[in-house]
């Protein structure tokens, strides 16, 4: 126990009234003071820390097995304590509550969501990161993270858009250019695409002085549309509701176009869309193609959307939140074949990049794309200056780029190919797995490392064997796998989470709830994938359903 | 050296074709692999970044010499590295070419920007949030720490609206009821507020489904309006041309009612506005007060915009993002009378809660405010859920919040209460420094911390005494004060920051060049005061400026 946690204890005593002013300050000398003796007296909470950490990441069971609700008690005071509290105290109520509770998203058999185990270099940076503390919005309080930032910006914007050196050498740090922005992730990225395709079309015109100052009703008018829209398919991330919501088109401003059975959009549909907008005289501000799909890892026709897109004079967008990464893996890369036409592309960090929570990146083909959203202030960000803060929907952010570098220099590109590689081999495994047990059905190939199957109830195999059920089967197995993924969460061994698909090979139109399945964890083995399956066939036997 | 990173290090001296796939198989599994043994590995790369960071800390210049250009030419290569690099390598060029000339923001004479040191066991915990990794978008991914989250949101509900028990029991934990939103800054808490604010004054009407369904044209002709508006003061953050233009009204739809010589909103402008408003079928959203303005620190009346807010049929919203944590103080709160009655306040974490970069909060007086930006999807934050990612700008995003339950548990209010009170006294200090130096002139007194300054040359010290000065010796001085301040930041011995202020004593349309200095630091004692001024003295005489 330190001497401060100690003279905290003692004040604590004296319920009334707390540690005096003279000991409050005292304490937060300790928090504050940067001296060789206070890192020493900092030593105990990060082996503390490192502990916690070490304890958490060997567990392999997903959850406790306390209930919502149980939990959520344990967090029913509102109110603020008065006093403080020694950071040993606060570290053991943190470890008892919180960290006991918490998910093991890193776990080798949490194989439902975009979440994995992550590189152990990031945890360690992460208290260089919190160490500086810079601010990105602006050069004076982030003098060499500015740059550096730049730098890891154009390197993914180099992965996508393979430009000659001289472009990026006349890009990569000039303040005027902007080859993409990072942002806290991909919803941030996908709106920041949005927005600025949604000012660049509605630029100044004689009487009207752009839709960033003047707006986008007298932008309609100006242009001499009744609505703008954006289309993508029907398995379009949400984040463009959110984007259609904010940027004031409204949701049914986002048109959505059916898909085939393998989730893709129908080309001949969206031709469709197009013209009917065209006839309505709607504007089409962007035409946004998956690279994959956040439900079943589909990837859209992305050079034909770009010759379309081209030809409907609508900024092209590509969500490659997820799929991104397959630039890495020379055998993969050509799944993504047309991403290089794209006006904007979004690449998460947090996904297959393996960092930690926080990270998106939107890069953009034209350096100049951003500058229809640049805004200023006095007190920084002025006009001409090279803070990055100048273009981005963030104002004061950390410099969560560190970890992009990091991971791109350590890892390296054959790294991350050979990640992507694994990847795909266990999906394909996982895929032979199920194909080889009569209790489940797949329903979705795995285009990427995502997998969408279901557990069928003995009395329907033969029926399911044969693509033979009817609606009130489907219906019926569709209530037995939502009930089986409640029951896997809750015992906690495993998890894959669960999404409804409108468009199977029962055809369309027929929900089918399905079991998804995301295989990214470089930790998942293949005797990993064989347990979470036996564990979903246990619980179903178990609880009879 | 541990055994992967030789390994790589013995593969990398095959230049051609680098190291074999079983070797970077070998090195993914030391990066991702968690075991005991493991952690040993990570050993050595904790304890480099441990002293990287100590060493960093315990720099009290600013900035190295080098100039913007040759750093930035450090980052002019664009190419993923194809193979990887050993972490101790990597780390080796972080120390020598980014953290050697990051800027030392949380220096006790760095007073320029709202950054300051940190309390130590943030670095800590930032390994445990990390470690982690929750997903705060879904309860699957964050079991343990949603409802932490919401705990600590409700705690700044009830810091700023001291509602009774019963409404936090019934609201704390309630999956319907949003009393706040985590968000990576204040730009998107500011945003998130304005956003619930237009969702909210447009909800459905017959042949409407609501602005979030049917757009911001069909919103204005469904109410009859011609334009939608956010009115604030000319001193108000920049964040609001953001959310103008993004949410559709453009800048030009964000109106700035001019201010008095405190930086205080005029009160009779701001009625004039808003009878002209009304004139012109104009649909005032919302009414924005500062608490303070990030220029220089001034606060507005909030008590008189929150009546004239709710006679306006307008959501008035407080942006407290620098001033909210005067509320621990049972001797400044006065300042902030009024906040109370607000639809909706920003505070942020990274200001003067003291946490690091990537955490804001904006905080609803009613619990579903924010219902009008609800969004679904199938795989996650499904109707109904209680996963905090259906009312929320961001999607997948980090346990942040996590910082801030620490903070105010380990500090306390009390403890809150002292670190503001010691920055007034500092700042106070700060401006009786300025007094009693003709080289300096007092520009604005500290509302807050946060106070603008200027320095004058010896041959019109005695006018600026006598407050005489014409505008071209004005301009002369500001052109003086704008070079100080270039080379304080180059000499990097100490650090304010500037801006332009429109209104001073020399009346308004006379735009004066201040320093801007804001004392925020708990490690910032006078004396550092004293070097800061005494830096710029020297600085001005060096140069013969």
């Amino acid at each position: 126990m330190s001497v401060a946690d100690n003279a905290i204890r003692v004040a604590q005593k004296d319920v009334q009234p707390g540690p005096s002013r003279k000991l409050l300050l005292e304490m937060l000398k300790v928090l504050f003071t940067v001296s060789p003796e206070q890192f020493s007296e900092e030593r105990q909470s990060e082996e503390r820390i490192a502990s916690l950490v070490q304890e958490f990441l060997l567990m392999t069971n997903i959850n406790t097995e306390i209930d919502g609700s149980s939990l959520a008690e344990k967090f029913s005071d509102s109110v603020i304590p008065d006093n403080p509290c020694a950071v040993d105290m606060y570290l053991n109520q943190l470890a008892e509550n919180v960290v006991t509770h918490s998910t093991h998203i890193s776990s080798p058999r949490f194989i439902g969501h975009m979440t994995s185990a992550l590189p152990y270099f990031v945890r360690t940076l992460g208290k260089l990161l919190i160490g500086m503390n810079q601010n990105l919005v602006k050069l004076e309080t982030a003098k060499a993270l500015s740059p550096y930032e730049r730098q890891v910006i154009a390197m993914i914007h180099r992965l996508v858009y393979q430009q000659t050196d001289a472009f990026y050498t006349q890009h990569i740090q000039h303040h005027k250019s902007t080859l993409g922005i990072h942002l806290s992730g991909g919803t941030l990225a996908n709106i920041s695409a949005i927005w600025c395709a949604r000012n660049r079309r509605f630029s100044q015109l004689d009487g009207f002085r752009g839709i960033d100052q003047d707006g986008l009703a007298a932008a309609l008018v100006a242009y001499g549309f009744s609505r703008a829209v954006i289309i993508g398919s029907a398995l379009i991330h949400y984040s463009f509701e959110k984007a259609a919501d904010l940027l004031g088109l409204g949701v049914n401003g986002l048109i959505k176009v059916p898909v085939n059975d393998r989730g893709q959009i129908e080309v001949s549909a969206l031709q469709e869309t197009i013209a009917e907008c065209r006839a309505r005289r709607w504007c089409i501000l962007a035409i946004v193609g998956n690279a994959g799909t956040t439900e079943t890892g589909a990837i859209d026709p992305l050079a034909e959307l770009a010759d379309i897109s081209r030809k409907a004079r609508a900024h092209f967008h590509v969500d490659a939140a997820w799929g991104g990464p397959l630039l890495f893996s020379d055998r993969y890369k050509c799944k993504l074949i047309g991403i290089e036409l794209a006006d904007s592309v979004t690449i998460d960090g947090h996904k297959q990049l393996y960092l930690p929570m926080g990270s998106g990146v939107v890069v953009f083909r034209d350096p100049h794309a951003a500058a229809v959203i640049e805004k200023h202030a006095r007190y920084i960000v002025r006009s001409g200056s090279a803070d990055l803060g100048c273009r981005s929907l963030e104002g004061s952010r950390p410099a969560t780029a560190l970890f992009l570098q990091a991971a791109l220099n350590i890892i390296g590109r054959r790294g991350y190919e050979v990640l992507i590689e694994e990847n795909m081999r266990k999906v394909r495994y996982l895929a032979e797995a199920i194909g080889s047990h009569d209790e489940f059905e797949l329903l979705t190939e795995p285009e990427m490392n995502i997998l969408t199957y279901r557990y069928v109830p003995a009395r329907w195999r033969k029926q399911a064997a044969a693509g033979k059920l009817s609606r009130e089967e489907n219906q019926a197995i569709s209530r037995v796998n939502e009930r089986l993924q409640e029951l896997q969460v809750v015992s906690g061994f495993s998890f894959v989470s669960r999404t409804t698909l409108e468009h199977t090979r029962y055809g369309m139109g027929q929900p089918i709830v399905a079991l998804r399945s995301v295989i990214a964890n470089p930790n998942t083995t293949e005797a990993d994938i064989d347990a979470v399956l036996r564990d979903q066939i246990r619980i179903a036997a178990c609880y009879g359903i």
